[in-house]
């Protein structure tokens, strides 16, 4: 095997979109091109980079930040230069710093991760105490021409080289895949699509939600071994109830990965979709109508209104409450909803990104339901594999740009920066992404 | 089959410990023998009933109660009078109302459920919407020469009938077993040691635990299937991690029950059993003595204060902090040591019983590091399978009482009733037991 091609890395100015302090200032500057800081580092060259619900914090002003700083967290692109500590044999560290050439196309997930430490080797790499989030006073943003990739070896995905990550698709379906996807669709890899994945995955797989999938009384369902008792769980009970508050992309996200999680499990199901704003409800309704039969059947799925889907939740759980209700806003009143639904023994999945106010529920209330909380950030690169076949299974939605059904509304150029956000901040848009060279 | 025996219902007074409104007021009244007031009622006559720390809520005027009623919510004892709803043939109902029978002996989970809504069905007695607590306002205790069970059916464990319930041993090795134990070690069954199964179930089921015990990287620990990355789990990193806050007689049996399930399941293990109060964890540390090495292999166990504690987990976890801390104590300064000692990616199970007080963590701080807390109170009627299986297996530990390590430190008359919740209240003494015949 070559070595990596010698990277000529580049020097002069480059065209990235900034955040100036206090809040709500966003102007496209021309700053240096990031150059190669520690051998780990690679440089890539952005082919597109995407707006993000949570950059709002920042812009806002409530993200706890003073410092100028290039934007985004989520971002596709070419690599163009390499440290030196991509070569041929890597001596036990991530194989991707022998396996990563300049020239290959990368998806970065929204924070990087060295993946070496016992954080990352578990799975948990959005908290590897080296990272960092893109698109924050600590590491500059992907809403630039440039940007530069820390721990690249721990943080990128190949998307050049399928058979460096795992996936239930052979290599060649993957190939396959890739070919067709484009850039817009893949760059839902670098957050959103993970991040419903994640919330899914920790909904279903909690504990307390065993006994309604597998059909075994808690704590029964640990125990195969243990016959029941005469009375046991009926099929009315075996019934998934669900709510998702919050239908920005990421909620939609989350809905299609919990729709997923259920019909190819072939877990009855009624899911509830909750948001506010009528063009979000209508957007997760286009979606939702999209998906096959396959990718629904076994359930009822109803969007609605907060007043109307507290109507609804009674009705689907016979006053219960939900088994589960997936948070995906990051603000006190929708756990406070969140709390509302949720059926004792339930359990609340929350990856909204929560600031400084209290939680909206005092210890006599959470002890009172036995409620269960699920909190933080999606490890993006780890939950690479299962959000890469669900984007290939899903190509319909997340392949358009602009469809009533596309989760992507439009792709700018940096000149509409200033505009996008503002326009988003104000809920008037839905996804929007930045083509650099546009 | 015959009929159950026509059960003669008793009429007259009978001792019960009272509590008095506004707090710290314990009497011996003399108060009327309960009655059948519904078909599925039992009446039972109380051979021990013991005295909790959750009993010390209301004792202090804490419980946001004030109504006279009589205490106690863990009790053994033999049924005397049945309700019209034990009946030879059920019809669906609870195999309990047709099992059940004057003269059997039972012990009670301390709430009450009907057994037969879909809550109870799915396992989650404790919040069954016609369940009430024992020794509260709503429902009489058990520290009384008689006691009133409601949904006796669907409540109470028939102890003389083994073929009632279902368990990891054959019917005859439960029969041999329900003959050797003492009624002060089966009367563990009614709150302290299914509460600690429950904390230890939680926990080690938890989806955030799993790449610790199978080895694989979130989240393809729930994909089989998968192949990992280059870089995987090491076996360093696959050592279990927890702290017990703690340790009155629940987090006791918490910690029993966790190192039950990690050795049983051949996990490594670090566990630190944490309280302030060295009485406390010099019992702690006696009960660990007691348990043989196959109930405690493949790790290390300490019993520490806070500050001692803090020390030792940052050495065993490399800094990182633990996989998961049990909180058994129901306080806001438990729960934010259990914060301050979690890892990212870590879980709170907290059993504690927790009143008004806000939670002392803000929405960054769980986001943060991304926390799960499971909350709540035991479904001691579903734990009951596990529960026993575990007590036979320690009978060592349940069996004794008043010796260093027995969880018990006296059985005393109602005579000592005032005095006993006086310095239980002062942590002077471990668990009391009262026997209302003495």
């Amino acid at each position: 095997m070559a070595q990596p091609l010698a990277s000529t890395e580049l020097t002069g100015l480059q065209k990235a979109i900034r955040w100036h302090p206090p809040s709500y200032d966003i102007r496209v500057d021309e700053v240096p091109i990031p150059r190669i800081l520690h051998p780990d580092d690679a440089i890539v060259k952005v082919k597109l980079a995407a707006l993000c619900g949570s950059d709002l914090h920042i812009y806002r002003g409530h993200g706890g930040v003073n410092a100028v700083h290039i934007c985004g967290h989520e971002f596709i692109g070419e690599v163009v230069a390499l440290g030196s500590s991509f070569v041929e044999e890597v001596n036990g560290r991530p194989a991707l710093y022998s396996q990563l050439k300049v020239g290959h196309k990368i998806v970065s997930p929204f924070t990087s991760n060295c993946g070496e430490c016992s954080v990352c080797r578990l799975g948990y790499t959005a908290r590897c105490p080296e990272g960092f989030l893109f698109g924050s006073p600590a590491l500059d943003g992907g809403q630039a021409q440039y940007v530069r990739v820390p721990k690249a070896g721990g943080t990128l995905f190949n998307l050049s080289e399928p058979s460096t990550w795992s996936s239930n698709m052979s290599k060649t379906e993957r190939e396959t895949a890739l070919s067709k996807l484009s850039d817009s669709s893949l760059l839902v890899l670098a957050d959103i699509l993970p991040t419903g994945v994640f919330a899914a995955l920790q909904t279903i797989n909690h504990p307390k939600v065993q006994p309604v999938l597998t059909g075994r009384p808690w704590p029964l369902c640990f125990s195969p071994g243990i016959e029941g008792e005469t009375l046991s769980v009926l099929q009315e009970d075996r019934v998934f109830t669900a709510a998702i508050i919050g239908l920005g992309p990421v909620g939609v996200c989350a809905a299609i990965s919990l729709l997923d999680a259920v019909s190819t499990r072939s877990i009855p199901f009624r899911i509830i979709a909750i948001d506010p704003n009528e063009s979000r409800r209508t957007k997760m309704q286009a979606v939702y109508d999209t998906i096959d039969e396959s990718g629904k059947k076994g359930g009822d799925f109803a969007v609605l209104s907060i007043d109307d889907a507290k109507v609804k939740a009674k009705e689907w759980t016979h006053g219960v409450g939900c088994t589960a209700v997936l948070e995906v806003v990051g603000n006190p009143s929708a756990l406070s909803l969140a709390y509302d639904l949720v059926r004792p023994f339930g359990v609340i999945t929350s990856v909204g990104v929560h600031g400084e106010p209290p939680l909206p529920f005092n210890g006599r209330e959470v002890y009172g339901k036995n409620v269960s909380l699920d909190f933080g950030r999606c490890p993006a690169r780890a939950m690479f594999p299962p959000a890469f076949d669900l984007l290939v299974k899903r190509q319909d939605i997340f392949g358009g740009v602009g469809e009533a059904s596309s989760l992507i509304d439009s792709i700018v150029s940096f000149d509409e920066a200033a505009a996008s956000y503002s326009s988003f901040d104000k809920g008037e848009v839905g996804k929007v992404i930045f083509d650099p060279w546009k």
